[in-house]
């Protein structure tokens, strides 16, 4: 006879502000017995959850499987002990998030599962900027990219054919991006908006062009986002 | 001098489900002397705002811009009538949106506002049939998309080449799409996932391929999602 376990519930936090969860999202938290957290979830956030254990699984995109192993381990744990249980990953999980990875390890273990979208950067960070990422008559397709650093995948960054481009974990990586498209004869004017550390109270804004771009960013400590394209532009009457 | 104005706030109401908007978003709705809303907010979402004055501006993409004009005016005119604006918008504003417009209008007209992200589709649809958007080793780069028939706009979609495809309002155009694709040397068998009504109580997920695509879905009432490429193949114990 099966054991009785859990029920894991894979929740995006959003890009960091507290109130940038989901009604959904907060619900759970308030309800979980143990949450399992990113690096980057804000400690505000965590304040959701007073009465769970709290573990931080402390991974950024980009280490090593074995880490994300691990994690996978401690969530099957988790579900073996605790009616629920919740996974808080930064932004939504099912964008740059590893989810697969997770939610594979879980039906393998025959723990049940739900996903709860979170409010992915791109779109917190043109709210924050006010600019659309699609705009009539002038964008009306976005492509999201990372270039990935992890093991065994190539660093190279292909340039999407899309009217916006938006390229998560952009910090080093951007820099090579705008001189690869410089390359493909994108224009040296090409707008530019780079957002730090998106819905926190160190949130930045850099507007630039993309031939500034390809002469690198000033050091970050938050993360990075990199907005690309003609509904970035400054409109006239922007205040 | 200068009337004194309120303030609005264009908030993503998210993909339908009354709790998959943000905390932001519903708090805002709580405060709100006014509501302006598109057709597609239901009406357990207007239930967040009892004190509100509630209006519908019934449009969906693609209507023509004279409608569009006549919202720009209600918003400004709610705003020299009212402290607290809300513009409540189907996914999030900034993707799909038309927020450029409206945002444009209120800065000619002098009018302050903020824009709280919503849940767009893709993430939402995503968390559903618990499928990821990126899934290592098979898909980095995610393309959002629609075909336009807005008048002066082709109605010719361009295939994106990013790794995972999602096409919103894809309901007669994806067929189109799939058409497109398989002339354009896209294999039979690539992985489609359709959602329909995403998060409400009608939600229909079909599982197909690229040719049964480009056979024609069957008539739907609700919003349909396409998200098409390998990220989209169901996994060997998916439940």
């Amino acid at each position: 006879m099966q054991q009785e376990t859990g029920i894991v519930y894979l929740v995006g936090a959003g890009p960091g502000a507290v109130d940038l969860i989901t009604v959904r999202g907060a619900k759970l938290l308030a309800q979980a017995n143990i949450v399992l957290h990113d690096a980057l979830v804000t400690p505000e956030m965590l304040e959701l959850c007073p009465q769970a254990i709290k573990i931080s699984v402390g991974k950024r995109s980009g280490q090593r499987s074995a880490a994300q192993e691990h994690i996978n381990q401690q969530l099957i744990d988790a579900a073996r002990r605790h009616a629920v249980v919740v996974r808080l990953k930064g932004g939504d999980p099912m964008l740059f998030g590893r989810a697969d990875e997770e939610m594979s390890a879980l039906e393998q273990a025959g723990i049940q599962f739900e996903v709860v979208p979170g409010i992915t950067t791109a779109m917190a960070a043109a709210a924050s900027v006010k600019l659309p990422l699609t705009k009539r008559g002038i964008a009306r397709s976005v492509a999201l990219f990372t270039s990935s650093t992890a093991p065994g995948e190539t660093t190279e960054t292909r340039i999407p054919d899309c009217d916006t481009l938006i390229q998560y974990m952009g910090g080093r990586e951007a820099m090579l991006t705008a001189q690869r498209m410089l390359a493909n004869n994108f224009p040296n004017h090409y707008p530019v908006v780079v957002v730090q550390s998106c819905s926190r109270p160190d949130e930045q804004h850099l507007h630039m062009t993309l031939v500034q771009l390809a002469e690198g960013l000033p050091h970050c400590e938050g993360p990075v986002l990199v907005m690309m394209g003609y509904a970035m532009q400054k409109r006239l009457f922007s205040v």
